[in-house]
């Protein structure tokens, strides 16, 4: 399982980079976002949407107690990479992230407690520049995920590469 | 030349969105980003902050005729590299990509005139699905820098990877 943790969203601030965090997880083939802070329905059901557009079953549930959902999560087997521009280089620890079976990736809003540093079996920097969250997860993921086919068989709307213009397959044409 | 072009910039809107697609731009080496749309004081001066912290020289420019811009580039011998989820797949076209001298990429928002996609030399996918104009800035740059070291010597603030926890060296420590 691949499994993101976005911690304090506020509708009001990151409703766009929270809904950008979930979608680059879902194109990247990840299972679940969990996300703390504000509930946020439209959030919600904006992935939803595009799941039954472009298919996929990745699913985005809030939790109260993202301190909690760690502690049960590396209960399970999972291996928690915090996403820091203070961690370890991607470079140096990709090929060990591979390897891990069942991954929970979080990713900090402004000000992380040092408890969820404590807690991560990495804490991994995408650059030690300050950048963006999102940027981070993507290119986190694009490591990962590489030489996979990022697709879903269920989509009702399959995108074909095109030189210029758009080109959408719709299920049944 | 490393360039990029945002499109149709709305404050309201897209506010940290921008922001983080110029701190990533700068993050990855690039030497300037131009936006389009309504023109922000602030999130030019949020990165003028970070420039003046971690170094570059970076830069942010307003611009109201984007398509203009884009033929004085190309004018120029700017390659025009157009982000989009229809476009050909990265890892078909970064080995021509790696080979431009003056690159300007653009980033789109919601709906992209076609216009754009004609003045492109190529129109460039990160994955055929959904996800985010800054996952798909963040992705192309990663691959573009590939093994080149991602800071400046001007800074005042230095991070170095760690463990655990931060460490920032300040310049004359």
């Amino acid at each position: 399982m691949l499994e993101i943790l976005r911690l304090t969203h506020r509708i009001a601030r990151d409703k766009r980079i929270s809904t950008h965090l979930a979608l680059t997880a879902r194109a990247f083939l990840a299972d679940k976002m969990y996300y703390s802070g504000e509930k946020d329905s439209s959030l919600e059901s904006s992935i939803e949407k595009i799941n039954t557009k472009f298919g996929s079953a990745f699913f985005i549930a809030y939790v109260k107690e993202p301190v909690k959902l760690i502690k049960e999560k590396k209960s399970q087997g999972y291996k928690i990479i915090n996403l820091t521009m203070y961690g370890l280089p991607l470079k140096t620890e990709i090929a060990e992230v591979k390897k891990f079976k069942n991954i929970l990736i979080v990713i900090g809003s402004e000000h992380v407690p040092f408890e969820f540093y404590q807690l991560a079996d990495i804490n991994l920097s995408i650059t030690n520049q300050p950048h963006s969250e999102l940027s981070a997860l993507a290119i986190l993921l694009h490591e990962l995920q590489e030489g996979k086919k990022l697709q879903y068989k269920d989509a009702q709307l399959t995108i074909q590469p095109s030189r210029m213009g758009k080109k959408i397959i719709k299920r049944g044409d």
